[in-house]
């Protein structure tokens, strides 16, 4: 495939212009989204973005690349064309969104709150934390970024299920079950992680009959806020059903105002930020792909497999 | 060494009961501390307890057995009688304290502070944050607990230095240096753990010089509270020298309720709780210290330098 004319668009566009002088032997364009106009998609062959533009139309694409791990800002609800190459961003979002489970994990085994509490009144009131290997995880997603997550949380003796589509085992997991034997796991569950992408399967995935299985667990999602019917959501809290939740993704983004979610005092909300792309992975995923290529290789890295949506 | 009588004393005496079933050739006493009378100690040829009972004496005693990883409460200024056997607890202490540290350690870098504030203001503010493997972290200690911390942190890519009285090298450190040779590093550390044992050498360790080395660095004492002049903590993190400072240890405990160290905004205090002995693992350290004297072992494990006081 001869890719010549590529327009890059988004919030880092400013920052990618470097590789312009990277890449003196294409065409590049680098734009504010809001410039970004229908013609620009006939001229180019490329796409360089975190998610189409109001303006995007698939013109003379052949190849569009995400800057991000997700990429349903391009796939769902949206006919792909046929031969038109969709990669991704892979990078340290696997380790980026370990350390945030991780970090929040953490914090509650080891009573942050409390003993915050306790500071404030100026009370002294020991107690015995649990340790990590005390722990059952279950992770939604076995892919990447699933998988870098159980390999972190096993270095600690974590017992961690992996749930995926097939079951397939995979060996950073102590267990994979496919997602319809899923039910009588999450009653054991203390943390339940969901990274799964968005997909027409995943779309409100976590809803009342899933929450309704959970005892008293710590549900993180860090996949995509549309898997999670949030008033379900709230409703498992309320009934104890989800202990606490730490949400980093949401239907709608940023999360509107006057969201519910913003308020409940079991609920840490954060801006999208256990895996922000950075530029160094952002040049260095591109560059990769590119020089895939210009090889003539077949398998692209980090190709998109478009039918299943991830 | 023949041990025939022991008294058990301490917050544990109770629990530690079911000694005397597991142990038949043996005579035992559970007291609580306040009824440990001088007399005693001449009918005792072991004793096991946190501490010495203010009716501490030597007497007839041939064997003590600290049921904490620290042992100053028994030798930090007292003269130990010759020939008596001081052993403690080791157990899971390394993985309790490293998990304790990791957590605050993570709870910054993730800035849960700050995303508290802004879900607090209903305020989306994204932003991009560090990994592990991006810190320099300097651990006062080589030991057991040191070692282990260094362990953990490492499997993130944390570049760990450990400070020691001998500066040997050690395989869980990126390098060791001598206690005479930490000055200049402690400007690079984005982290600074103290578990070094209360000792001569190690009382008032950190003090004003020490601590006008750091730029910035977060502090941990999961070690000693007399190892730190508190004063000088504080004048430090005045001057921005220390960044933020965790503490679960103190010169005195539980922390009077009018020290300052309770109300400043940058610390942390938490109640001595960072490994907390359980009673599966005092009871097991204690039955394994036993077996090696009734075998007649020369070298016990988990016995204490009395010279050097750990």
């Amino acid at each position: 495939m001869d890719i010549k004319n590529i327009l890059v668009t988004g919030r880092m566009y400013r920052d990618l212009e470097r590789l312009a002088l990277l890449d003196t032997k294409r065409e590049y364009k680098f734009l504010p989204e809001a410039e970004v106009s229908p013609n620009h998609f006939d001229w180019a062959d490329g796409y360089v973005a975190f998610k189409p533009t109001e303006s995007f139309h698939f013109g003379g694409l052949r190849w569009v690349h995400a800057l991000g791990a997700g990429v349903d800002a391009f796939l769902y609800n949206r006919e792909w064309k046929k031969d038109v190459l969709l990669t991704r961003t892979v990078g340290s979002f696997g380790r980026k969104i370990g350390e945030y489970c991780l970090s929040y994990i953490l914090a509650d085994v080891q009573r942050h709150g409390d003993f915050r509490q306790y500071q404030s009144e100026r009370h002294w009131l020991p107690s015995q934390q649990k340790l990590l290997q005390q722990l059952n995880i279950v992770i939604f997603g076995t892919g990447t970024i699933g998988m870098e997550v159980a390999k972190m949380l096993r270095t600690f003796g974590v017992t961690v299920y992996g749930i995926s589509r097939s079951g397939a085992s995979n060996c950073h997991f102590n267990r994979v079950l496919p997602i319809t034997e899923v039910h009588p796991l999450l009653a054991q569950a203390d943390w339940i992680i969901n990274t799964l992408p968005l997909t027409q399967i995943t779309e409100r995935l976590f809803e009342k009959r899933l929450f309704s299985c959970m005892h008293g667990a710590g549900f993180i999602n860090v996949g995509r806020g549309a898997s999670v019917d949030e008033n379900a959501l709230l409703e498992a809290i309320e009934r104890g059903q989800v202990r606490k939740a730490i949400l980093d993704v949401f239907r709608e983004e940023p999360l509107p105002s006057e969201s519910p979610l913003w308020a409940h005092p079991n609920m840490a909300v954060t801006p999208h930020i256990s895996a922000v792309t950075g530029l160094d992975e952002a040049m260095d995923g591109l560059l990769a792909v590119l020089r895939e290529i210009d090889s003539g290789q077949e398998r692209i890295s980090y190709s998109v497999d478009v039918s299943r949506g991830y």
